[in-house]
């Protein structure tokens, strides 16, 4: 069973798994494509809904659990002192939702209404697993391509874990745009999102719902945010339409990373707001101070030890640049 | 120029470099090497002390500015609002310490007495740019290896950064341990230390004055920190006799790691107490609360997005499976 541990100076918490993640064969049947069903444990959801036919042909987005788990969702929840420190079972949920049958390698190569699909099933596995009191947030993540940590490279997919502590990462966005909101009673990302449309320098894409933009402080060359421009805390309260209208900025922009960098490797990270029936009191102003987005990374280099150790980056690849180049292909 | 930007949610600060980090022929000559003197700009400083034949061989170590600095000495400090956000001029140190003349990979296959010179210079120079007071923080780090971003592979060196913000992650560690403090009246890494030096499963290696430990929460398989008993705020203020000891805990710990995983790569990273002079009311209370110490992380994988979006990393190794494997070689 996976247990997590807590680092007692800086908060950071760890997994330590059961089971190593899968090693599998390039050469072997691609556990993710259609008529392979039976290759991932059974199904707990698809698109289009229905049923029937589960673990077998006929979807066009499906939802599995991960085949080597990080948590489990049958762990029973316990919070222990292990002397000096802190442990917290292995207690979550880790799903794998595979966004075409199709051996298809990008996002960036699905028509919209594939990729709405996704959405779709991102936004209510969320909603479902956020009934569970037991999951303080939920983590929507991609890996693409060996450098960002890839495991099954080349057939598109995302994965979803259900955590039972808020991570850190998550908690420090929290935490920033609360103290700004504190401060000036105004969402940092609303403000963010009015200082990029008028500099207009780093906005790479405009939707009538979304507008992409290059941050200020691009941890990587050619990061890229997604801001929606209605203030909203959680990605799964979004309507459908709002979805539809990501489903078709999402692709144009990753394609256009991927005219810029040939076959980038990527990380993609959907910040939505905790789950506020696990702890209602502690994020009772979430409304109106956190904003969902999503952030997309590119992994070109390995970090450094200047990177990890201090929690600096360094960049050679300016925002202005990278919208610059971003803008220009299409 | 360079220049810095801080991320207005979280706070981080990205460096964006006014070059790009030089790529080296692999065949070329190392420029590390000696005799190659003149393949580096001018010497700082070298060990033995000595004034004379700078720039040419009749050194132990040496060290020398970086040929592509992230941060610039001769940058004027400027603190500067850019509209909605903030940036810093790219004012600091960046310097490579050459660990030996001779092509070595690794500290692990050097004598004690070039360790104890390669551990002199970190602080004498540590010691040197604190009086600068332009500098927050100075970060003394190695990259082993292309996991772990190194620029010229092969010839073991050390980078030192003056840093003129206090880096995010060795706030988060001084915060935490000063948090710590005022909680208990003690320093939790001395209490760290006890509850290792107790428990006994996650200890590698003991010396007179240091303990080797495989941490508790432990990001990557293998992580080991060093702890110095003594409980002392700032690493150059260590006396020469503490040096000694740990110039040859630290070249024995490096060798198990690389009898347990062949050719390691490995970042290291060294946390001593940030500059007290450019900030003397912020850290009045540092010499209690904050504790030097060493930490060497192995990079086996690349960081997933699950890591490097949440915060949270993920383990298939404990501690202590780690410190047995390593505390069963020499």
């Amino acid at each position: 069973m996976s247990v997590l541990r807590r680092d007692p100076i800086t908060g950071r918490w760890v997994v330590f798994a059961d089971a190593p993640p899968p090693v599998l064969a390039a050469d072997g049947p691609c556990p993710f494509c259609a008529g392979n069903e039976q290759l991932t444990p059974p199904e707990i959801a698809r698109w289009p809904r229905s049923d029937r036919r589960h673990d077998r042909p006929g979807w066009s987005v499906r939802v599995v659990p991960n085949a080597r788990p990080l948590l489990r969702i049958e762990a029973p929840l316990e919070r222990t002192a292990d002397r000096i420190y802190d442990t917290v079972s292995g207690t979550g949920a880790h799903e794998i939702v595979i966004e075409t049958p199709e051996h298809r390698r990008s996002l960036a190569e699905l028509p919209r209404e594939q990729v709405a699909l996704a959405l779709a099933a991102w936004a209510a596995r969320m909603e479902d697993l956020k009934r569970d009191k037991r999951f303080r947030a939920i983590f929507v993540f991609k890996n693409q391509g060996v450098l960002a940590g890839a495991g099954v490279p080349g057939h598109v997919h995302s994965q979803i874990i259900g955590l039972p502590v808020t991570p850190k990462a998550l908690k420090e966005i929290l935490q920033g745009a609360r103290a700004h909101y504190q401060l000036k009673e105004r969402c940092a990302f609303c403000d963010i999102l009015q200082e990029e449309l008028d500099a207009g320098v780093r906005v790479v894409q405009e939707s009538a719902r979304f507008v992409a933009i290059a941050p200020y402080a691009s941890r990587h060359p050619y990061e890229c945010w997604i801001l929606p421009r209605e203030h909203r805390a959680d990605f799964e309260a979004a309507a459908a339409d709002e979805r539809d209208d990501l489903a078709a900025l999402l692709p144009t922009l990753l394609g256009r990373l991927e005219r810029v960098l040939p076959e980038p490797d990527y990380n993609l990270f959907l910040y939505s707001g905790p789950n506020r029936q696990a702890r209602p009191a502690k994020w009772s102003t979430l409304e109106a101070d956190f904003h969902w987005h999503i952030q997309v990374l590119p992994r070109l280099l390995h970090e450094t030890g200047f990177e990890l150790g201090s929690g600096f980056f360094a960049n050679t690849v300016t925002p202005e640049q990278a919208a610059a180049a971003l803008r220009a292909v299409t």
